[in-house]
């Protein structure tokens, strides 16, 4: 195992009604003027966005709006939202919503207090401050709720890309689970996928001798098989919706990922699925993982047999461990096709004749050097290769 | 899944050589003036207290000691740390060695900000103030470096009793494993036992509907039951002594155990033998809990079976689950007594003529009404019953 630092101080307020307690908990964590940042339809239409200003008016906390957040974050909300906190003196972010509002909101409470352009955060540059940020999760998916992570797509060029800090680690996430229960299944299986990437991109390691994590992340894949599959088919059922929503906190926060290397290819090359054709992340990453683990098969056969041993119960094959390494990725693509996720090019509106482009902008795009290093590095020709298997 | 509230705010510094930033961590979470606190002979021995005594230095942080904790700490030594650090305008805590030195330390902490005596909180006043406490562990099996608890003996009766509180978990832990292999296979093994009680604990529970928790436990007990027989009989081997340290950690910090009633029963049995005998606590665990599982079987015997089945990988016998359940009981205790654990009374010194006292502290001492509440909940004819069988 390798050293590492774990630091996770969000507070967790999981269950039911939980969204009143919004108010209190921006006032325990110093807020005094608000803006809540979400997307549209949903969190108005359910009543959610109501009870949130309901819990802030009754401590008398001063609020301001913004919505329009789109899944896949664009970077000019990201600057209004800059311009209106310093304009109305804001010092607290609440997000209601799902990984976009959350993502949108982390990096509207770093750009607030930097003096130059936010961007630079999404160009390597780490984020040290930011004013507080609050959630209220409505999409079991992302992870942002406990993650000092943010993603967002710049408008020139589409570069989806990620910013990391612990300045933009939650203060306080509001986890109840029944505001996941109206999400379609759609969204709800992209939701499951996401989680289940989540823990196959930390699976995916070169350090030896990770039992802790290889056990722990094989628990929540294991769960989010169970689970997730029926939060898709019983839609309220209240018990699957919370065991998906803390597994997904919990495949994100770190703890499970602490001293090994992690991979990660899958989200970077899905990322260029997303920005160009804005598909659900998602959905992107039930095409792309399949691709991206076939493709690396041979780097550590007995990774993936323990996998599909452990995680998806298929029978050892002691004389030939690559046909049940093959066996558990079979199964994980079977798997999401089964909660209905697409599993080709095609199924998301993605084009053959794209690749060349794709490619382009995932290995050179906004400052790239060519290669997309993990568990295995790729290039060019891989990367092109691996677009290919997914037609 | 039941409502909760999680919040696990410790800074975590795992790895080699970490010990040597115990001074900048003390200055990062604002100590000027610091009590170092620790038991005895091998942290002086190792030289580990002098190297955590230079990194204060490096940091100009002037300290004072307080040595001397014993195992299952006793309240004397509270009172006394507690003068101490209000002579000596000590604003922060640092733990030096086992759960016994931590937990010795909050109380400290907890004691000296308070007008009143100490042991109110450890007779169920919550603690909402405390003096910071970090921690340099030294020896993986209590938990206390990420939880909120503190476990102190009462010299006037020999009472052991809990106190919890937010206030009082660590605002850093210093996890370097190293600082483990030179620790005898008996105490290894020992600790190894308290944190697999830490994990059937929560695993027995009357909450329907927790697989995430159930998985995340179990994940944990796996880890155990490999790299704990390792840590055992390998003292040298880094990774086990690295996959203990944070299997001990996430038993413990409550992530694994939320939103779900736990047990606790065994704790509360061992509680009696550790201060009437002085033995290990993980040694009294290890005679206590087999004996509450086989008393507790009939309770729920699919939670049994399935953890047997999980976890111990037995065989399921459907038509008569109950031989499993009992199997992966007798498993789990063979484990025990593998890594050199005691399975007896007598293994202890405890003596069945002792039965009679020590119900009546277990059911009645500082203020009890009777009964102890878990699982199943076990009045005095089940506690002499449970001490009975583990003549």
């Amino acid at each position: 195992m390798e050293n590492f630092t774990f630091y996770s101080p969000t507070y967790f307020a999981f269950g039911k009604d939980t969204e009143n307690q919004a108010g209190q908990l921006v006032k325990k964590f110093g807020g005094t003027k608000v803006l809540i940042h979400y997307g549209g339809g949903s969190v108005i239409r359910s009543g959610l966005l109501d009870r949130v200003k309901k819990s802030l008016e009754n401590e008398n906390i001063p609020y301001i709006e913004l919505g329009g957040v789109k899944p896949n974050p664009r970077s000019g909300l990201v600057y209004e939202g800059i311009e209106l906190c310093r304009k109305e003196g804001v010092d607290f972010i609440l997000a209601v919503g799902g990984g976009s509002s959350i993502d949108s909101s982390k990096a509207i409470a770093a750009g607030v207090v930097y003096d130059g352009d936010f961007w630079d955060f999404y160009s390597g540059k780490p984020i040290e401050n930011a004013l507080p940020v609050g959630t209220v999760l409505t999409i079991s998916a992302a992870g942002s709720e406990g993650s000092p992570d943010s993603v967002i797509t710049k408008e020139e060029g589409m570069f989806k890309r990620g910013a990391s800090g612990d300045a933009i680690r939650p203060k306080f996430s509001i986890l109840n689970p029944a505001l996941t229960m109206t999400l379609p299944a759609y969204q709800t299986a992209c939701g499951v996928t996401d989680i289940m990437a989540h823990l196959y991109e930390r699976y995916l390691t070169n350090t030896k001798e990770v039992e802790v994590t290889d056990r722990l992340i094989e628990a929540l894949l294991l769960t989010m098989k169970k689970e997730g599959a029926r939060a898709v088919f019983e839609p309220e059922n209240y018990d699957a919706r919370a065991n998906v929503m803390w597994a997904g906190m919990m495949g994100h926060n770190h703890s499970c990922g602490v001293g090994r290397s992690q991979d990660w290819r899958s989200h970077c090359i899905e990322h260029e699925l997303s920005a160009l054709y804005d598909c659900a992340h998602g959905a992107g990453l039930a095409i792309v993982m399949p691709a991206v683990f076939r493709y690396s098969l041979k780097h550590d056969v007995m990774r993936f047999a323990q996998v599909a041993v452990r995680v998806w119960g298929c029978e050892m094959n002691f004389q030939d461990p690559e046909k049940t390494a093959l066996e558990g990725i079979d199964a994980f693509q079977k798997f999401l096709i089964s909660i209905g996720m697409p599993s080709t090019f095609a199924d998301i509106g993605a084009k053959e004749e794209d690749i060349p482009k794709l490619v382009d902008v995932l290995c050179h795009g906004d400052g790239r050097d060519g290669t997309i290093y993990g568990f295995v590095d790729v290039n060019e020709e891989d990367c092109t290769n691996i677009y290919k298997m997914m037609l």
